[in-house]
């Protein structure tokens, strides 16, 4: 995998026959695997005249997509979970049978790092064939020190063998651990003073998240990391309001958080406070298509009150096993009613503004890293309007034609 | 195109090292591109020792999958008119715009032979890429007898160039051609007294269809089509109870219809009619899902009646635009509540009697020309878990390795 990016070819040299989100023919200028000019073809500086030539064809390009919601390193599959409950079999019987996140947690706590490398390499390049450049990655499965540790790395290790930007989001409250049943004050009280101090010494925290809902912890609880996170000066984010309103997105805002995600049924004052700090709201249709959710989230109101939408594929093995981002625009407009502009956006500038990231992803803009995709598609609501196609063509990620060939 | 096909190496000798979708490891046995032999790998027959191997590691392997219902060849696309319904345009404004099933008419009415090729060939690609080895075709786009000619022979066409195994299937009753506005007993009587007869004697008919539905045609119009093709001695199929119950199962029963289409609205007396007939029923999740449909197809009568399902793409610029067959399994478990062996079922054995090629493909038996597929998975239930992942290792396809590596 490793020397696979690093020996794809360099994407130095001009780039002409493009058609960008507009309709309009483009070009660009790529040195040093960053983009260092992009403009009307009939505009390119004379000195990039005579650089190497990419010729595209016509095709339509757009910035590399960025997920900003997953949950993609974890130890095993619950494909048999998903037969039995289709089969009849009850919660219990499911339960009795090892299911539900319980058996994520156990199978990612058995797994050595290298599997769980292995396993999620080969998830993550269904994302990068699609045209992915950078990618948000949780922990959560692990829920004590040492296996939260692991996935985390596993996650940084994903980052450097496969050349896209991951950004790590430590996620430690995301269940209460079967040996603190009863106990979620003490494991709280773990998370914020002994897991997260420590991983975020290691460098392996970009961001701090927490499944704020009756089924898994409470607003205190949620307050209580956010403020262990804010000592340590790393931004926040919720899955927030997906089950019931918890007033989770509200709590987050006032703590600047990048995101509140899932949010079905997140109320007018959320809206406004996530609009007034600015929190990006992270819409997630596969978990909501496969749970066979009937709670849309509040599209028109937070289109009204200019809160900037992403999308994501919240891949995760129970309630999303989803490998496509493409999809999830699909899902986006046919479920949600997002425009295909919205939903475009949602899978690239609002999603790096998801992460931090809306300085250096999400938009074709010179001085940024080289992060780009070549479809094969003539107009751009094709994006969205396929679904369970690969219509890439090829893909610019970080400097290196990564997948495909002109 | 053409020569890729024939390019392909051939898959003949000893396949080792798979598992069925039971579990179970086997081996099979390909000669002269069709399988001679399957069976446990300890009872591989003396004489096969020696042949050339394919050792697949332990790959899940399954018959190649078949796909029952396509309108794959037609004219642009209607990703523009997706977008202006998401952005709130009303059905005149679409229309005006050109919207609709007419856009469609008359698009590849304007479009040549070689360009419906084209474009039809890139949609069949993203199929065949996923394991289907067999695929129904419909015209309907055309309307009359010239255009309906056009669309049937890029149908044959589409098969020889990619070695996949087509059925041509005649929907001149797809909808009236605007230039029958209010004559739509003409249009009929054209339909079964020239269309049809003429197609035919070019042999480019293996089924014929109709829509049946208010916004489309009568009962007795169907009946008058299905006389036709019965003189003919051609089988029937019918687009039945997607919008109403209009009864059309039933009648399409008593033709002895190779399969009922769509059905969300189908009846108990449609249902006995099909069981009693061995009519198979075809589950279009994908048209069910854009439309945003609500009316479930009658799962839970249909298994108790031993109606067989199969599940389809319909694949469509309307109402259908997906290019995943795994993708529709998918949705057949999580929106139709199919369990995952009728899912698989209704991609492969079922798919297969619903197009009359139940004795050639669909199960994996000594005898048959050699169409399987070898799965990057550990287990059967995960091809209709994950979804928007391209999860092939390799397609044999009418003997050839058409598809992927070992
Ligand atoms: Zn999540
Ligand atoms: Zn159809």
């Amino acid at each position: 995998m490793t020397t696979r990016f690093d020996q794809s070819p360099s994407a130095d040299g001009l780039w002409t026959g493009l058609r960008g989100l507009d309709g309009q023919p483009c070009a660009i200028t790529v040195a040093d695997g960053r983009i260092v000019w992009t403009g009307a073809p009939d505009a390119v500086p004379a000195a990039h005249v005579s650089l190497p030539r990419h010729e595209g064809g016509g095709a339509l390009v757009t910035p590399g997509l960025v997920d900003c919601h997953t949950h993609l390193v974890y130890g095993g599959q619950r494909a048999n979970e998903f037969a039995m409950r289709l089969a009849g079999a009850s919660y219990e019987e499911v339960a009795k049978a090892g299911g539900g996140i319980v058996s994520s947690v156990r199978a990612t706590r058995e797994a050595s790092e290298d599997s769980l490398f292995a396993s999620a390499s080969a998830r993550l390049q269904s994302l990068l064939a699609e045209g992915v450049c950078a990618i948000e990655i949780k922990s959560g499965y692990g829920l004590s020190l040492e296996h939260e540790r692991k996935q985390l790395r596993v996650a940084r290790r994903l980052g450097e063998a496969h050349g896209v930007t991951v950004r790590t989001t430590f996620l430690g409250a995301h269940a209460l651990p079967p040996e603190y049943a009863g106990r979620s004050q003490d494991y709280i009280d773990l998370v914020c003073r002994e897991m997260l101090p420590a991983l975020h010494a290691e460098g392996l925290v970009d961001a701090v998240d927490v499944f704020c809902e009756r089924i898994a912890f409470t607003l205190a609880e949620t307050e209580q990391v956010f403020q262990a996170a804010q000592a340590l000066g790393i931004p926040v984010k919720l899955h927030a309001e997906q089950l019931s309103d918890m007033g989770g997105a509200a709590l987050a805002a006032r703590y600047g958080a990048l995101s509140c995600d899932h949010i079905e049924h997140l109320s007018q004052a959320g809206i406004d406070a996530m609009a007034a700090a600015g929190t990006v709201a992270v819409l997630l249709p596969g978990a909501y298509y496969t749970l066979r959710d009937t709670q849309l989230p509040p599209i028109a109101a937070l289109r009204a009150a200019g809160v900037p939408m992403a999308v994501s594929t919240d891949h995760n093995p129970g309630t999303s096993p989803a490998l496509s981002l493409l999809l999830m625009a699909n899902m986006a407009c046919t479920l949600f009613r997002l425009t295909v502009p919205e939903a475009i956006a949602g899978i690239t500038t609002h999603a790096a503004r998801a992460l931090g990231l809306q300085d250096t992803h999400g938009t074709l803009v010179a001085g940024r890293p080289a992060n780009f995709v070549l479809w094969k598609l003539q107009d751009a609501a094709e994006l969205a309007y396929w679904f369970g196609q690969r219509p890439v063509r090829c893909v610019v990620r970080q400097g290196r034609i990564a997948e495909g060939a002109l």
